[in-house]
C-alpha cells in the first residue's frame, strides 16, 4: 500500500434528512465519476433554514481517490 | 439577494437523542426571537458523559439572518 | 479609553461592484441599529456566480461597538 | 440541563492593573443587559503601550448565555 | 466544582451506522478503562469507503475525566 | 437546490490593478473549462513586488460548481 | 538533552482566583502522578459565572514529560 | 534563485481610500528602509469607523526580502 | 507572468524512506497527467507503523500548475 | 492616525511571578531598542517546571510599532 | 477494521541528524511502553541551536494505538 | 534563564538537496547578522518544481534570539 499517490478532491452534498445522508449523497455521486474512493473527512457542516425550519443539510467533505499506476 | 446585510449569531443547542435534533432545538428557539434564519454553520459538536452514557449531544452553530431594510 | 467594554457582532455585506463597497454596505446597515462602531475586522470575503461573472461579492466583518456605562 | 439553548456573545473589556480585572468588567457590564451569564472563554489578551508602559490590558471573550424558555 | 482537575484524552472511534454510534462507541470502550468520563469534543469527522459505499464512519474525540482527588 | 452536489476546486489569478480583477481573471479563466461554477470564496491575497512597486496581486480561491445529474 | 523523548498530556485546572493559580493547581496535581514535569503551554482560558460574578478560572495546559530511558 | 535566504518582516498599513492602496503605502515606507522587497501576504483586513463612516482601512502584511550574501 | 491563472490540487504521496521521497513521489506521479506544474507546499506529514517500525511516510502536498491560455 | 504605518516584532519574555509580569518584562526590554511601542497581542502562554513547581511564566506577544515618516 | 477503538497519544522525539530520525526515535520509545501502535502525524518540527549550528531536530507526533477488546 | 527576552524573526532558506539543508542555510545565514539563535520552529515546507522535478525545497521559519541585556 505505501507505493499509492492519492488525490484529494473537495465536495459538498446535501440532504433534507441526516449529516449522514448528505455525506452519502456526495460519495454516490463522485463515484460516478471517480473509481477507487478509498476516504473521506468532514470539513464543514452547514444547513439551510426556510420558514423556520431546516430545509437541508449541506455537508463538505475531503475525498481520497487511489490514482492508478500508468 | 445581492443587497442583503446579514447578521451572524451563535448558538449552542442540546439533544440526548442525536447531533440533528440538537441543531433542530437551537434553529426552533432561536426562531422564536429572531425572523429570517437563513443558514447555519456547525462550528464545535460536544456532548455531556453521566455513568458512562452520553446524557445529551451539544451542537454549537452560527446562524445567518437577514436583516430587513428600514 | 480603558475603561470601555465592546461588544463586537458578526455581518455580512455584500455590494456587486467591490469588496469596499460590500463593507461600507454593512457598516452603515449596522448603523442604523447601534451607535458607537467603531472598527472592523473581515473574517472572510466571499462571492457568487451567475453566467460566468461575479454578480456580488459578499465580506463577513466582525464589528467591535463601545457599550455605553449605564 | 439538556435541553437549554445557549446564546454566545463576544465583548472585550479592559483593566490597567491585570487580565483577571478585564475579564470581570467585562462580564460585570454584560451582566447588566444580560441575565444567566453562564460561562467565558478568552479569545484574545491584548494591551495598549504608553511611554512605554502599559496602559491597559484588553481580553476579548466568547460569554454564554442560557436562553430562557418561552 | 471549582477545584477539579481532569485529564483529557484523545480517542477515536468507529461504526458502520452513524457519527452518533461511533462516538458511543468510544465513549464505551474508554468506559472500561476509565471511571469520572464528564464529558467530549468532537475533533474530526472521517469515514472509510469500499466498492463505493461507505463501510464505516472514524469520528475523533477528546475527552475529559475527573481526576480523583488523592 | 437541496439535491446538488458540488466540487470545490482551487486556483489563483492575478492582476497588476486590483484584488477584484485578480478575482475576476481566475473566475473568466475557469469558466472556460467548467460550467455551472456558482460561489466562490478568498483563500489568501498575495501580491509580487519589483523596483519597490506591486506588479500584480495574486489572489487564491476556492471555487464551487454544480455537477450535473448523470 | 537531544536524546530525550517527552510525552504530552493535556490537563484542565480551575481556581477561583487567578489564572495563575489555575495553573498551579493543574501542576500540582499531575506532579502526583507524573515525575519529570518539564514545560506547559496554555491552549485555553475560560471559566464559570454564578450570579454575575466569576466563581471559577479554568486553564488548559499541554504539559511535557521526560520519559525515562529503559 | 534556490540560494536565496528570505527575511519575513509584518507590518500594517492603512488608508482611507481602499483595501489596495493600504497595501501599497506600507510596502512604499517598508521600502524605505529595506532594499529586495519580493512578495507580500495579506494577513488581516480591518478598518476605523468614525460617525458612521469608514474613517481608514488598516491591513497587515507579511512581507519577503531577500537577504544579500555577505 | 502576472497573466497566469494557477490550478491548485491535493495529492498524497508515500516512500518508505524519507519525507523527501514521498514528495518526489507524488510530483513524478501528477507530472503523468498534468503539464506545467511549478511548485508544492506541504499540507502534512503521516506515516505508518507496522511492528513497531515505520512502513512508509505519507505526505499531503497542494501542488500549483499553471493553466494554459486557450 | 491614518497614514501611520506599523512594524509588528515578535519578542518571548518571561517572569517567576505571573503572566502580566512576563508581559512586562518583554514590553520593557523591547522599549530599550524601539521607540513608539503602541500595544501587544499575546500569541501564547507557555513555562517550565522544575521539581514540581513554576520556575517561570514565558509569554510571546506582537508588539506594533509606529515607523515614523521619514 | 471498523470496530477498533484507538488511542491517540502526543510525543516529541529528537535527533541531531534529521527529521525522519527525531521520528523514528520517539516510535521506537513510545514502542516499549505500548503495543499496537498503528500510524503518526506530524504536528511540529523543532530544533535547537548551539554556537550557529542545529544541536538537534525536535518532532512532536500524535501516535495512533489500536486498544485492544477486552 | 528565566530572566530571557527573546526575539522571534522570520526568515526562509532553500536548498535542492533536502528539507534539512534548507533549514541549515537559513541558520547558516541568519547566524551572520544575529547573534545567539537558540531555537527555530517550522512554519511552511515548500518546493519549486522545473521540467517534472524539484528544484528546490524552501523551508520558512521562526527562529528564536535572545536579546542581550544592556
Amino acid at each position: 500500500m505505501s507505493d499509492h499517490v492519492y488525490k484529494i478532491v473537495e465536495v459538498a452534498g446535501s440532504s433534507p434528512d441526516s449529516v449522514e445522508k448528505a455525506i452519502t449523497n456526495a460519495i454516490t455521486r463522485i463515484g460516478k465519476d471517480e473509481k477507487h474512493v478509498r476516504w473521506f473527512e468532514v470539513t464543514s457542516t452547514r444547513g439551510h433554514v426556510e420558514h423556520g425550519k431546516i430545509s437541508h443539510y449541506q455537508v463538505t467533505l475531503k475525498i481520497g481517490l487511489t490514482l492508478e499506476e500508468e
